[in-house]
């Protein structure tokens, strides 16, 4: 529905005239050369005629100023035409448009779709440049936090469900970060730039980030400590508490309201019964701009422990957390929707699911296929057919083998490759009979079913739920 | 599948240094240019270091010098490089790619994804810039007409239990055009050309196409009058026949082989119990350049008819044929991969679908929640968070209003709205007795159920499979 939305926009701006310019909040330099480059489109066009039906959004203004530093990655493109496009960065962004062009207040919804960042790949850690991104959002006006709890149960719900191993939920709160940068010092100006160093603690130590924020960001180091002194500190809802009553942070109005909110969150976790998986971290600070409240990331604490196998370094599989305030960017009256959400990252997943696979030489089935339609003699491809064609009807996954006048042996043998457990074998001997010979592909018995007890066998047979590896 | 091969497409080609050229068979001016261009940046770069580990393939090679007029349509951008790229135009051209360079000589497969066509958008009949296909294709070399018959046997699936109303597939074969042209005495070079005048007899008369190709396109009226005596001829498997006993056309090699081939497929066509769905219709030309054999597209007979309904003019809304050459076009050796294949009009059928529905003011639910978890009074929110987490961790889809105190009637309200059969109710006498109050929505009817049988008797009410629309 998103696509939609940024489908339509790709033919305003391109199949219809300039008619009017969005009010724009976002404030860059490239946005101010753009509207200049576009106005200058609009006087060579002539006096508006008609009705104002389409109003022109670039879409390269809809992704800026919502990431932060990461705005760097958003890969640009230019059309026929010389307009400044962009490839989608994620999906919340998008999202957020759509809600506010279609003046909507309240939905949940999931999408899943491919976004585009120019970062460095790396294939063998699923990092594209090109990738599906899997995400679910709450938006709406809602008493607090009873979403955020959703949110952070859909996630652990996913993540058991496909197998993974152990894994662990990063908790923590825009405003807890901002009230802690406020207390220790940090000038307003550089809350998200600091904000940026804080976030690279998952990779390098306090010390590298201590030094990134007193050598190249210019913080006092008493800030920094103080900072530090913060950060390195994680746990579960006691940690919550503790901070409740540290005597500088209790006295920041945001930093009050974040560990209130966290404080009712593990409330609700606990009776959703996933309390066991969420860290309250307050070295987590996600990268992008558009958060202001609860963020989470979710982290592999392991691979899957199989002999021999190599970890896989896939850094976070899933993240998410609290947007309230990019709705009412898009909106031209500013007005708000409060969202929550997460995104799945599907690629590191399949990275980590497949060499899984490999290492314990699971074969993977490629089809669903409960039965190939297979014939003992030749001239028996119109029979084939036929039944084929009957089995189809009735909804049984069947195939056959494209030949006139296949082999037996490489009938059974494509279903050995192809993992498919039963052949319905035609033979001239049971037409004459009207029954059809069912063989079991693993155990090689053959009974003779009569042809009207066919589809019920075959359903009979292969009701279990298929394994989804 | 083929977008990862897209994926990584892109990845190479601006990731990576430039390695070498592919060969290429496309020839048009604006390829030559690019490959100016990239010889440029190559020698910019240096000679060659490290293995020869990738090949640079221009990303609008790929899709120029296949789609013949159409390609016109195709979307192209610019990246910040300066690289010239392309928007996919359909799913078959990157299939075919995927094929050819993973050396794939075998595989069946469907494909949902994205495609973009620089085209004049008609959002009320579901013609975009960008929108969804659906495609299944069938790749290898089998005997004649299996794997097509079974293409033309999906296509009827799909179209039936869609119940859009009444349709028609209308097959051609391109070596029956190729021969009707040959034998009629249009010049080789015209082959193209005419063929898509053909393809416009499904909007406009003969006489204006016959204006086309000879006031256009230069035929003479006699030539023009030969292809119209051919083209305005439809019918079943007899027409094949009485073709294959014409004088002119029995003559021609190309014309006999695909008369044959028609010939074998309304036999398959027949055992597959869909013959009375096909028509051969030898005005059906299709506009791409890559058909090579037998080819199809199915239409709407008629709007769904419902009283006081506007007809939908949506078109064709599947349609393919053989393509037996386009892999081989991507194979540096040319080695031919033939291929049959059919893409589905996502949204043209949802224009239709969705215009049903309104005119039958039929209700389309768009979540799939089975029950609402509801209290009766105040301060149940923490019970109503552990049931409904009692009720997911049992695979009941369940939902509950994101409110601390929401008044019952609110909750009953939204069931109403949302299409939710079930209201299961807490209150505090229910909880005192260990039960919960289960409350069908339309028959208002309450029974109190034990809590440790609430999933079951859930699961057992909505057990019925869920309508589709």
């Amino acid at each position: 529905m998103a696509d939609r939305a940024a489908l339509e926009d790709l033919v305003r701006l391109q199949g219809e005239r300039v008619r009017g310019l969005k009010q724009q909040k976002a404030s860059t330099e490239q946005i101010e050369e753009e509207v200049a480059k576009l106005l200058k489109l609009r006087a060579q066009l002539g006096p508006d005629e008609g009705k104002q039906k389409f109003v022109l959004k670039t879409p390269k203004e809809t992704l800026t100023g919502k990431y932060g530093e990461d705005s760097k990655l958003i890969y640009d493109l230019k059309d026929q035409g010389g307009e400044l496009l962009s490839l989608r960065y994620d999906l919340t962004v998008p999202f957020a448009r759509y809600l506010a062009m279609n003046k909507l207040t309240n939905i949940k919804r999931y999408h899943i779709a491919k976004v585009y960042r120019r970062d460095n790949p790396a294939m063998t850690r699923g990092r594209y440049r090109e990738f599906y991104q899997c995400d679910f959002d709450i938006a709406g006006q809602f008493d607090p936090m009873i979403p955020d709890a959703e949110c952070l149960k859909i996630m652990c719900e996913i993540l058991s469900s496909l197998q993974l191993g152990d894994f662990l939920v990063k908790v923590n709160d825009r405003r807890i970060l901002d009230g802690m940068f406020a207390i220790c010092g940090v000038p307003d100006s550089k809350f998200r730039t600091i904000c940026s160093s804080v976030d690279k603690l998952d990779k390098v130590s306090w010390e590298e980030v201590k030094n990134e924020m007193v050598g190249e960001k210019g913080l006092a180091p008493e800030v920094a400590d103080c900072i530090g002194d913060y950060v390195q500190q994680h746990g579960g809802v006691s940690l919550v508490e503790q901070l409740l009553q540290d005597p500088k942070l209790s006295q920041n109005k945001q930093a009050l309201e974040g560990l209130g909110d966290l404080k009712l969150l593990f409330e609700y976790l606990t009776l959703f019964g996933i309390a066991d998986k969420i860290s309250f971290d307050l070295s987590l600070a996600r990268g992008l701009d558009y958060y202001t409240g609860v963020i989470y990331e979710a982290v592999l604490l392991q691979s899957p422990a199989q002999a021999g196998e190599e970890p896989v370094g896939v850094g976070s599989v899933a993240a998410g957390g609290r947007y309230d305030g990019l709705v009412g960017m898009f909106d031209p009256k500013g007005r708000k929707v409060p969202c929550v959400g997460l995104s799945i990252g599907v690629e590191r997943i399949f990275s980590i699911v497949e060499q899984r696979l490999e290492t314990l030489e699971e074969k993977v089935r490629t089809t669903e296929t409960q039965v190939l339609v297979a014939s003992a003699q030749k001239k028996l491809l119109e029979e084939r057919l036929k039944l084929v064609s009957e089995l189809w009807d009735a909804g049984i996954k069947a195939e056959l083998l494209y030949k006139k006048n296949p082999k037996l042996l490489n009938q059974l043998q494509y279903c050995e490759e192809a993992g498919i457990p039963l052949v319905a074998i035609i033979g001239e001997q049971e037409l004459k009979d009207g029954v059809i010979k069912l063989r079991s592909v693993a155990s090689r018995e053959e009974v003779d079913i009569r042809r009207e007890d066919l589809v019920e066998e075959i359903k009979r047979r292969t009701s279990q739920p298929l394994c989804l590896c």
